[in-house]
């Protein structure tokens, strides 16, 4: 099984992301000082609110992405540092859009932007960034790849505004789900690894091997994502546990249990789901539900379908080292809900 | 005098504006199909927002900037329809953005989207329609073009944090508040009809002339945006007199009268700013002091001055109907403060 094989990767040395990140260093660290560079503004608050999010981190999954591609195929004139860049800048422009509209509290470990600077700020200081990230891919001058990348930002929007849409909506299907979690998560992550190959001088073939990487690993993360908001310790996504009940989000594991549930848990869900005064004793008698459906495991064997799928897009690329690390990280993306 | 010149105008026959929107119709019937056309989307909410705000109408200025630049030097292959109807999704998206950040609740007469749909959805929303944007210009393929829009969309973001943390600052300074007005409103009229210009073909001289055209309509537009929040009758400009007080911001006739006013005005002015449920008697009471020290006479001057340079950056092109009629609605643009 891919998880086993995962286990036995992480008992014989670093893990795939940590290869991820070693292979990929000396490119990040340029994308890094492009984004400190390109956070800046002589309106303070801008780069302050900027550099508060972008400093915590986060892994950089997605402009990392862009960079492992770009290497993949080996031919890119540079340009990979100003889309990885670009995409990190809409990544984060859409994380304080996000928290906006989520109303959320925590981010990455921290108190979100808004909470400090307020809703205001981080609404604009994302309009920011996404102007910034048009403007880097602009200096490349490849409107095909900025193209790629415009779309997305679109379709992301429609998600984020799809999702919202179901709020609570208990007959939300698993496929109007899947639309859902393709749009808002998993196209940009398509967009990031596509426009890598595109950079890198991947021939049509690559350049959608790379494209179908990316959106297999983009909804086997967001799954995983899904699990971890109802067994995650609290703070292992830097958020609280319960925050999508609470929300109203009508993810998977919700879905597949109310599909099962019994009268009296569906009224025990429905009651949950969007009430933000939901005591953490609720949320654990929700999950008890969630467990005893096995939705969380449920989603858990979906994320594992799309990780193998990413991995068998690899499979039209000669082999190498990255083509390895790539597919590695796929699994691995899953193994965290463990 | 420039006003005397456009009362004149005004008696012997249809107004600037309207001579412009007759000049520009058939384009502009191409830009609003598209308009239509890409504020479409399979998410219900996104169009039924997005047209709600779009078919409010406005007067379409931006494009039509677009449209008449392209026209003026009248070699453009088409790209003009796709530039115009990203400017003006570019501005309703700031519209959604800032509606949420101002908390607005009337927009072109209107209740604004957001008492409607939400300021979540209209986040979104506007996000949606700022990579709608990107995705036609992307489709013209002149990339130089589209950086000018991006570097735009930046701007204006910054311009409007700017504003947001000079809030209720009574120490902001007339020339602080010409940067706030040049980032959030010049710079998109600047734009627009930049890339007119550009995709019509104008030399570098042309797209210099019609940038600073429209840089200086757009200070004068907004200077007297300004007087009218004060000046207006209810309904003048589809919002209420006296917003900008009630949401703190340091406009000119403020600043003006600040610099001058005796100790109790001050305390008064010091007092409303920024105090949303200031009652209309109070609101009064601020008008009559900027009337006192004459701010909104001198504001329109200074609108003026500004829709003077605007007719004079068009000195450099050779004279033709187009270049009068530009002319002509910088003059216009200011006559609607009386």
């Amino acid at each position: 099984m891919a998880l086993s094989a995962t286990a036995e990767n992480e008992l014989a040395g670093p893990s795939a992301m940590d290869r991820l990140l070693t292979a990929t260093q000396a490119e990040m660290n340029k994308v890094n000082a492009l984004i400190l560079a390109r956070a800046d503004s002589h309106v303070d608050m801008v780069p302050e609110l900027a550099r508060y999010l972008i400093e915590a981190g986060g892994k950089r999954l997605r402009p990392m992405l862009t960079v492992a591609a770009a290497l993949l195929f080996g031919k890119s004139n540079g340009a990979h540092v100003n889309f990885a860049a670009a995409v990190e800048f809409m990544h984060n422009a859409t994380l304080l859009h996000d928290d906006v509209v989520d109303e959320s509290d925590l981010r990455r470990g921290r108190p979100a932007a808004r909470i400090i600077w307020g809703n205001q700020a981080s609404v604009l200081v994302g309009d920011f960034l996404l102007g910034q990230a048009f403007m880097m891919m602009v200096e490349t001058r490849d409107v095909e790849a900025l193209g790629v990348l415009a779309k997305a930002a679109a379709t992301m929007a429609e998600g984020e505004v799809f999702q919202l849409a179901k709020t609570r909506d208990l007959s939300t299907t698993a496929s109007e789900y899947d639309q859902v979690i393709h749009a808002k998560t998993a196209t940009l992550f398509e967009a990031a690894a596509e426009v890598g190959a595109m950079v890198g001088g991947a021939d049509a073939a690559g350049r959608e091997a790379l494209r179908t990487y990316g959106v297999e690993l983009g909804n086997a993360f967001q799954l995983v994502d899904d699990v971890l908001d109802y067994r995650g310790e609290s703070g292992t996504l830097g958020k609280n546990t319960g925050d999508d009940l609470r929300e109203g989000k009508m993810t998977l594991p919700i879905i597949l249990a109310l599909a099962d549930a019994t009268p009296a848990e569906r009224s025990l869900i429905e009651g949950a789901l969007g009430n933000v005064e939901v005591p953490d004793e609720t949320v654990a008698r929700v999950v008890s539900i969630l467990e005893k459906y096995d939705t969380l495991n449920r989603t858990v064997e979906k994320a594992h379908a799309h990780a193998r799928a990413a991995r068998e897009a690899l499979r039209a690329l000669p082999s190498s080292e990255m083509r390895t690390l790539l597919g590695d990280v796929a699994e691995f993306s899953v193994a965290r809900a463990f």
